[in-house]
This record gives structure tokens, C-alpha cells and sequence, in this order.
């Protein structure tokens, strides 16, 4: 483990036994776990600085930028293919455990992006790429129904308290410029929004009525304002249209019914592919990443892995190639609703056709019939698609298909996710993230129950649903739980077990050498 | 779809727009769900009779257990191998629409069980086996700090509610008779236990103070009350226990660590491989099944799929076999703690080594980082081991490692499980089980709101959080929800596609029949 820095730690940064420690020159956060036995565990950290000034976050970024100066292509990739190591690079390097040089040649390959326009200097670098630790997003916003600027950046503290690794804006109701400068200003982690949806605010909600130009403005007002990351529907071509007609759901992509709409009004190819080159020059100048969006994902089970959906997707190779030669860092965008058998095909036809940019799938869910409980259901296809190699999983909240998220759905979505993630970075073999399984386990088996809560996911709820049986503090040194009481414990049998068979080895030896040495065997065979 | 019998309904069967039916001269039942557009779709149904008597469940199988007789075997195995098709296997053909000639196969194969206590009259026979629908187990029962009676019954209740297909009773405490007495009077479903905690406590807690006279007079007794099947830790073999020593966490099977304790300390082979065949004769009577339990599962991601588990898994194996010479019905339990891309190789033993009894699996847990939310971490493996053909999964509750369950944790764990069951379902292509999905999609794509609800594993849910943000009786009609709003539903867009597209094509058929009949392409290619 690298040597942790001995920078000074507020108050508020010291919670359930970890705090959020900074290292090296660059100041990369991990937060540091001291256990009860004395042992340290440094985990990866998202949660930013905890005393945000009243204008926003400190500007990380800014020194970095401005030393690099500014041209009018400015993108990692740009760098990465030029042989040069960014201070963003070096940062996710030290994120992640690994060489920066490894980091370069990825991105240089398209194989992972740092999401940061240069103009958010608030965001803590990160990389999304399946040679590295995969990622969550989580999805934001108010709708024309719901919530104001406070509570949507409140949800993106809470997001990136729980774990989320990028947070998309989808805000489509009013003050929409408003909620994203406030929740940019405050984020530490790259912030992802849809364009087309503040677009067609501007044309009174009628996507006939878009065109490249009010796109183009839209994309130009977000940028400056620092979004790091953009889906854009340009693979919704006009001749796929007709075939979502026989599926169940027909299109469940906002953006992607928006350019279906579009497409058949004027009976003319979508604007954003015809105008995909001059969009990728905007996108160059201030390193924002394309999110190519799946317009025609499925939306259930019977639509999964059609003509609709394959078709689109080899769009989205092709323009992955238009943005490469303008050097924008792209990642593509991926289902949605998937069986479990049919979600190996998504990955190997991505990998195929998308030249190994990095795979952002949404879920998949694994089936239909639970809704309120859609965060299980897609995070079961989230860890299997993971596993495969998808980099980044948006998050799916137990509202999904009912309504807009609250606080605590923020919270369950991103839990559920944050379990995926991680136990596809188990079964990928990532080096190192088995690392907090052991460590909790140890401390499971040796009734460290401080150390249990500390190491979890979410410690506030591991100790209440411990402390909602045996509240008492002694339960916190207690050699069970009440899940078995104490003389049903099967760990604790263990320890006995152990402590005797040592005694017993000890006797045993004595018995060896008193009778002259002969082997003794297990069971007498 | 059967014919549905017009049996009459009592009003606490009508609930959240479905209703329990009986089909046939068996009774056999389903739950039937009347769509808002008068189409109707029969489900699977565990909630059983909702009208018991005050002494307990109507005797269903009473006539036929009767009309048999009794001899020295009674099990469905020794019906199977003789040809009989039995009133349990006819029964199971309806629940699970296939016909009984493949029931009585596959029981005879050893490849499916249908746990059926003679003295369990009450239950509703199910099978358990890989060519069926996946099934899911709940755990209940009182540990020593914690819970009586009246709540086991309510947590019984509650599990067959929401679609627990078996449940065991895992009781610890005190009034451990009288605590599965109330328990099996009143089930529908399956009742299983693991008859060495009630052994344990017949020797006062002390485990080396067991022998086989104590445990086969637990056995008697609970056979005689009507256990449907036994959890037995036969294949902790003196030999294996070492092979436990370097673990994280050495034995987590509390029925394990109790015989490997034994072992130790009488340095003599479990006493339950040594009489596995007199246990078995016992069973054979009263058509109690087998569930071999894997006392040595791994209890955490660093102790997955080893020496130990693999060595009492081929033990198990040849328990199967002594099992079905007494013609006794056999399933293996498996585990545990597995990382995703381990999760295969279980089955794949599984398979090879236990002659395709079916596979009886606790999740597996992916990861270990999780407390309080494990029936997550598990739901992904239980999900995964079910699409390779695991035939029952026990499920995990969000107190699992923490505490006992209560009744909103036993739902949250059965709800979980039957999401897993069902995408594994999915996944093997059960037929018709896409069906409820397709229904559920259907009635979103149009707006069918109360059908959404009615068609979802937890209506109650489902309706609750829809309401939240639109509470208004007309937003049950709405063709959008709170999450995106009126302007940027997807779905409506499509709608509206739809429509004007076959307005469209009205019109250039027309277009078409006066130009003189040339062929239209989209896209003008």
C-alpha cells in the first residue's frame, strides 16, 4: 500500500471509523480504515471534500490546466496519443493502483476516458475503462413535476457519500441551467447530462422543431459550464425506426423517442449523425466525453438483442471512429432490459463493433415483473455484464418505471450498485479488490463487530440492524449474534476447535517424541 | 391455460386484483390476475388456503395418503421407480403445466423431489428439480434471544404471502416442539428443519455428548409430527475438518461446526455417515426427503470452492446413493460464499459428483462488503448458480451476519430470491415463464397502471411508491409518470409514432394505389 500523507483531517472527516486521508503531491483521497487491531485499510474515496466553500468546491484541476494552456483540441486522448502522462493521469494512477504509463496507453488505445472538461477544475480525475475498477453512476434531476435546485444537489452529496463514481444531471423541468451550475460547482466527480433535453426546452417542447443550431448552442452553454460527459443520440438513424414497430415497448430512450420523432417528421436522416464531426470539434476544444446513447435499447424482456438495438449499436462504432479522428474520449451507452442468457451477446457484439470503447450499460434488468424493486433486478444483470467487462453501470433506483427518485432511493440504487460493481471486480480478478472481502471477513470471524460496520458498504445500517436485537455495547465485543444465539455459533464453535487442536498438536508432539517418533495420521488411515 | 374451476371465492382471496383459483379435481391452485382489458393470466400460488381452521390447515392429501396405505416405504421415489403416478405428481403436473408421466420420470431419475411428509396431510405438494420453475426457501424460527411462536406463525404466514415455496424452521430456543407443531398444522408448503439443534439441546448444548440414539430419537419425533425434509451434516467427515484450519472463517455451518466438533473430540467418524443407512430406513417411512447439508460451505469469498467444500460435496455424493437404495428422495445443499466467476464450477461438481440430485443453494453471496444488504449480494449469485440449473435457492435476509430477521426482512429476502428465481427462470427458457413479463410490459407500454401494479411481485409496493409523487386517482390513467413527466415520456412519443405512422401509411397506400403502385422504402434506400 502507498504511504498515506499526514494531511491535517476536519471534524466532519472523521466518521465511522475512517477518514478520508489525501496522498502524494496530487492529494488523490482514499479513505483510511484504522481497524481495532490495529491494522490499516486504504479504500478507494468518492466522497469529495467535506467543507465545500459557498461558491463551490476548491479548483483541483485549476493550476493543471492553466499550465498546459489552451488550444483547440484539449482532450486526454489528445495528450495520451501525443506520449504525454497529464496530471489527470497520474491522479487516476494513484486511484487505482497502477502505472500511469498503463493509464496513458489505455486512453491513447480508447479503451478507457478520463471524463473532465476544463472547465470543471472542481472534479476529483477518475477513469472508466475495463482494465480498471468499474464504476457507478448515478442519475439525477428534477422532472416538470417534481423537486428544486437544493434537493438535487443534496442527492448529488448523497450520491457521491454512498459511492457514485460519475452523476448524470437529468434535470428537464425549470431553472434547468440553474440546477446544473449549482450541482457542477459542487461535484467532485464528473457530471454527465442529455443535451437534447434542456434543447428541446428551447423549442417548446417539440422535437420537430429541433435542429443542429439550437443542439449546437445547447451543447456550447453546457460545455462552458463544465458537464463533463454528454449522450447524444446520433445513432438513431431513420431507417431503424420502423424496426421498433413490432416490439412490446416500442422505444424507451427519452432522447431516442425524441430523434425517432424527428427523423420521421422531416423523413430525414437524425441531425446528429449527419452533424456528428461538427459536434466531436466542440466536444475536442473542451474535453467533453461523448456518451453515445442507446436510443433504441430495450425496453423488456421480449425486446432484448433485436434488429433495432444491434443496428444502432454499429452506428455507434462507426462514430466512435468520427470522434477518435477529432481525439473526443467516447464511451457507448447499453442496455437497459436483458435475460441473463442474453446478456453475454451485448458485450461481445460491443467489444466487436465499438473497437473496445468503454461499455456503460444501464442495469440490465433481468426481468419485468418487479417494479419497485428494479435495483435488484438490474443489479443482478449489472454485476454479470460487469463481470464480462462493462466499465461503468448507471444505476437503476427502486423507483425506476414508478417515479422520480427521493433521497433514500438515491441511497438504494447506488448500494445496489456498489455491490455489483465490486463483485464484478471479484470475479474480473482485480488486483487488490478482494482486499475489504478479507478484511471484513477476518474481522467477522474474530467478532471485531466495530470493524464489521466500519468495513461495510453502508456502516450506518450494518450497526442499526446489528443493534435493533442486541443494542447493548457488550453485544459489540459478544461472541455471536442473535442471527444464532450463543451456543449456535458456529464461529465461535470454530475458535474451540482451534484453540484445542493447537493444545492437542502440543500434546500430540510430546506423545511423538516420548514414543519414538512415528507418524501420526488424521482419522487413523 | 387450464380451464379455471368456478370454486367459490371467499372475499379475503380477492386482493390487489387477483384472486386464488382451484383448478381441476385436485384443487390444485393458481392465482389468477384480470387485466384492465378483460384478458386474464393464471401465476403460480404458494399463499395456500387463506381460511384456516383454528386447529390448522384443511387436510388436503389426507384421501390420498390414505387410499395408498402404509408400509415400511412410502416415498414418492418408491412410487416413481414403480410407475405409479401419485395424486402429489398428478398435482405438481397442473401447478407446473407439464405432464405427469415427465413428474414421475424425473422423480424416478433422482433428478426432482416432492417433499411430502405422510403426516404432513396440509401441504400443497411442489417439486424441486431442475426442469422445474426455480423454487425459494425462507428461513424462520426463534433463536435463544429472540421471538415466540405466534411470531414464527406470522413470519410462515407472511414468507407463503409473497411466494416462499418451502420454509424452514430453524428454531433454537425454547419451545422448539411446540414451535413447529404450530408451524406445519398451519403450512401449505414444505417444512424443513435441521434436527441437530434439537438434538443439542436434548444433550444441554454440549455437541460431543450426541450420539446416534439421541439424534434418531429427534428425528422420530419430527417425522411423526410431519417434517417434509431433514437437513443432515453427514458428509463432515472426521478427515475434512483439518482441511478447514487455514480458512478465513473456518466453518459457518452451525450443524458442521457441531459435527465437527464431535469428530474432534471422540476422534471418531461423524456418527451420522456411519449410520446414514438407519437414518435413511427412518425416512424411508414417512417420506421425510433429504437435504445433505454442506457443513463445510465456504463463509466468506477467499474460502470459495475448496479442498474442504469439494471433499464433503463428493461425500455427499455418496450419501445420495445409499439414500436411494432405501428409495428416500435426496437434495444437496450448496453454498455460501462464491465469487461470480466461481459460481459455475459448483454446479459442474454439483452435477458430476451427486448424480443430478437436485441443487439446494444459500445465494451464493458475491462479496462480502455488504452487511445489511446481503439478500443483494446473494440475489446476484442465487440468480446466476439458478440459470445453470440450481433447483432451489434459500434465500438471505438484509440481517444475515447481523441479527434475526424480522417480518420486513423475511419479505425483503423472499422478494429478492423470487426476482433471482424468476430471471433464472428466464434464463433457461422455462416455457411460459416470460409470459408474466410480457403481460407487465404490455400493460406499461400502455399506461395501464393498476395492471402494472397488480401484475408485480409486490403490488403493495408497486402502488405506494407510484403514488408518492402522483397520488391523484387520474394519474392511474396518465399516460406518464412523476420520473420523466407529461412532455418527455418515451413511451407516449412512441405512441404517437405509432399513430401517425399508420395514418401515414394509409396515406401512402393511397399515394402508392394512385401513383400507379410502385414500392415505398424507408429512408428513401
Amino acid at each position: 500500500m502507498p504511504r498515506i500523507s499526514s494531511a491535517p483531517m476536519t471534524k466532519d472527516q472523521v466518521e465511522s471509523g475512517s477518514r478520508r486521508v489525501l496522498k502524494g503531491e496530487l492529494g488523490v483521497p482514499m479513505r483510511e480504515v484504522t481497524l481495532q487491531n490495529g491494522e490499516r485499510l486504504e479504500l478507494y474515496d468518492t466522497t469529495g471534500p467535506s467543507n465545500p466553500k459557498a461558491e463551490g468546491l476548491p479548483k483541483l484541476r485549476a493550476p493543471w490546466i492553466a499550465a498546459r494552456g489552451q488550444g483547440t483540441c484539449n482532450t486526454q486522448l489528445h495528450y495520451a496519443r501525443h506520449g504525454v502522462i497529464t496530471a489527470e493521469m497520474q491522479y487516476v494512477a494513484l486511484r487505482e493502483n497502477v502505472e500511469p504509463e498503463f493509464v496513458r496507453s489505455e486512453i491513447a488505445r480508447g479503451r478507457a476516458i478520463i471524463p473532465v472538461n476544463v472547465n470543471h477544475p472542481e472534479s476529483e480525475p477518475m477513469i472508466i475503462g475495463r482494465g480498471f475498477l468499474v464504476k457507478v453512476n448515478s442519475n439525477i434531476g428534477n422532472s416538470a413535476v417534481s423537486s428544486g435546485i437544493e434537493e438535487e444537489v443534496e442527492k448529488l452529496h448523497w450520491s457521491v457519500k454512498w459511492g457514485a463514481d460519475t452523476v448524470m444531471d437529468l434535470s428537464t423541468g425549470k431553472d434547468i441551467h440553474a440546477t446544473r451550475e449549482a450541482i457542477i460547482r459542487n461535484s467532485p466527480v464528473p457530471i454527465g447530462t442529455v443535451p437534447i433535453y434542456q434543447a428541446l426546452e428551447k423549442v417548446k417542447g417539440r422535437p420537430e422543431n429541433l435542429d443542429i443550431n439550437v443542439f449546437l448552442e445547447t451543447l456550447h452553454e453546457q460545455a462552458e459550464q463544465g458537464v463533463d460527459y454528454f449522450t447524444i443520440h446520433a445513432g438513431v438513424l431513420l431507417r431503424y425506426v420502423p424496426m421498433t414497430a413490432r416490439r412490446i415497448t416500442g422505444i424507451v430512450s427519452r432522447g431516442g423517442s425524441m430523434m425517432a420523432k424527428w427523423c420521421l417528421s422531416h423523413h430525414k436522416e437524425n441531425f446528429l449523425y449527419e452533424n456528428f464531426d461538427e459536434i466531436a470539434k466542440l466536444c475536442a476544444r473542451y474535453d467533453v466525453s461523448f456518451s453515445l446513447g442507446d436510443g433504441l435499447r430495450p425496453g423488456c424482456i421480449a425486446d432484448a438483442n433485436d434488429e433495432a438495438q444491434f443496428a444502432e449499436l454499429r452506428t455507434l462504432g462507426e462514430l466512435t471512429k468520427v470522434a477518435w479522428a477529432r481525439d473526443v474520449q467516447v464511451m457507448i451507452e447499453g442496455p437497459g432490459h436483458v435475460p441473463i442468457h442474453k446478456i453475454k451477446e451485448n458485450m461481445d457484439e460491443q467489444l466487436k463493433h465499438c473497437h473496445e470503447a468503454p461499455f456503460y450499460t444501464l442495469g440490465p434488468l433481468t426481468t419485468d415483473i418487479a417494479p419497485g424493486y428494479d435495483h435488484i433486478t438490474s443489479a443482478i444483470g449489472a454485476a454479470i455484464i460487469g463481470s464480462f467487462g462493462t466499465a461503468m453501470l448507471c444505476y437503476v433506483t427502486p423507483k425506476e418505471h414508478l417515479g422520480l427518485p427521493d433521497k433514500e432511493d438515491v441511497k438504494a440504487g447506488v448500494i445496489a450498485y456498489k455491490i455489483a460493481a465490486h463483485a464484478a471486480d471479484l470475479a474480473k480478478g482485480h488486483p487488490g479488490a478482494q482486499d475489504r472481502d478479507d478484511a471484513l471477513s477476518r474481522a467477522r470471524f474474530e467478532f471485531r463487530w466495530e470493524d464489521q460496520f466500519n468495513l461495510a458498504l453502508d456502516p450506518e445500517i450494518a450497526r442499526q440492524y446489528h443493534d435493533a436485537t442486541l443494542p447493548a455495547d457488550g453485544a459489540k465485543t459478544a461472541h455471536f449474534c442473535s442471527m444464532c444465539g450463543p451456543k449456535f455459533c458456529s464461529m465461535e464453535i470454530t475458535h474451540q476447535l482451534r484453540k484445542e487442536a493447537a493444545e492437542g498438536m502440543a500434546q500430540k508432539s510430546e506423545e511423538f517424541a516420548q514414543q519414538g517418533g512415528e507418524v501420526y495420521v488424521e482419522g487413523g488411515k
